[in-house]
């Protein structure tokens, strides 16, 4: 079966790692992922400081495909992720000539240092413009620089997954009323017979319909279900409760 | 200022990769810390997969006090928490004397090789009771080993919270009715007086009562307040809505 692209998140936030705001932007990006086919590896939360951003950086570039950062965009303090990203590249950052005209158009008389900080970007920056954006997205070597900003990350999300959607993950999802440690066996010789299944099972506790939820996935859909077949095959008879 | 006590968690969960089930453990646990004293420093998400389990513990239990593991423990395929620990410390998987003991008793005649897996741990585990845990936590050297179930992960944080609890951070929060671009340059000057201020700006869209959140600790009660007046001096007039 054919590699799947391969993807790592960088979320950087202090706010997330001290518990003062929840980290919503990771699950919608690994579902945005999974739906264009890309395999989400790593997800990473670090606090906002350069060096810390550009070693994280610099070892996901290199061993994915693709790299997404979340935070750490805008004009205050805390605000380093161009300049981590820049470092972890060795290149300057510098001042986008388009992005400066565009805000100074904007702002007018009111154009201030920190509201030029939007123009600074990692020296080589694509800009990848979208017809639904406010303003473009960041993309450097391999690397989107997202701003964390649950609304606008989402936005720019959106925009840009139609480069890199690959062929999906094909899912299949089987509740079953047995606990873990009565199928356990099944699961195992399943994936003796079919090694590149994707297979999960997570217990839900306190459940009237199910006891376990058993995720079966593929890129091969023919593959996906003789895999199915055989773990229907090898289950406890009634086990299974539904299907979808 | 004395240093803090770090941790970071390592979330072992193809799941949240996949985007199928969201991550609740990481901010319950980020939360915890903070309230205990304890500065999380990384959250790390990875697949299911021993090696790479190995690497990521072997690597945050050097660097950090404290590692806590999410996820992975229990009788399945996927749950290779305890084989990718003991890789990490270069020790072996042993079955614990007491806790099959335990097993056996309370299953009587339904004991399985699967069920019997819950005994399995790394080589000198200690076993942290608690009156209120219906199983151990498992501790190896400074990881604490704890299940992905958000019902069963909160209830054992909860019970060892005590165990890492140290002198806690104090939080102050202004919120502000300026855009960041307003602001930055009294939040950089804040810092310049104030160093060791734990300083973040948090901007919100659409809200008709503040533009933005900023958010003031340190471990010093009298250092966080000097910073606060320092912080309240330099902003814009008007500027400062409400404090908590």
């Amino acid at each position: 079966m054919a590699r799947s692209t391969t993807a790592a998140l960088v979320v950087i936030g202090n706010e997330i790692l001290s518990g003062k705001v929840e980290d919503t932007n990771s699950q919608f990006l690994a579902k945005q992922l999974r739906a264009a086919g890309v395999s989400l590896e790593r997800i990473l939360v670090i606090p906002d400081e350069i060096d810390i951003i550009a070693a994280s950086v610099r070892m996901f570039s290199a061993d994915y495909d693709l790299v997404f950062t979340s935070g750490g965009v805008g004009p205050t303090h805390d605000d380093v992720t161009i300049a981590g990203v820049a470092a972890a590249l060795q290149r300057e950052v510098v001042r986008h000539p388009e992005l400066e005209k565009g805000l100074r158009e904007f702002f007018g008389s009111e154009v201030t240092d920190s509201k030029l900080r939007f123009a600074d970007v990692v020296d080589g920056t694509e800009l990848v413009e979208d017809g639904n954006l406010r303003f473009p997205t960041f993309l450097v070597e391999n690397i989107y620089i997202l701003p964390g900003i649950p609304e606008i990350f989402r936005e720019k999300v959106s925009a840009i997954r139609g480069r890199f959607t690959t062929d999906p993950f094909y899912l299949r999802i089987v509740y079953v009323n047995e606990q873990e440690t009565a199928i356990a066996d099944s699961l195992h010789r399943t994936l003796d017979a079919f090694p590149e299944l994707l297979l999960g099972s997570y217990p839900k506790l306190k459940n009237p319909e199910y006891k376990v939820r058993l995720t079966l996935e593929s890129k091969d859909p023919e593959y996906l279900e003789k895999a199915l077949g055989q773990l229907l095959e090898l289950l406890p008879p009634g086990a299974v409760v539904r299907q979808e």
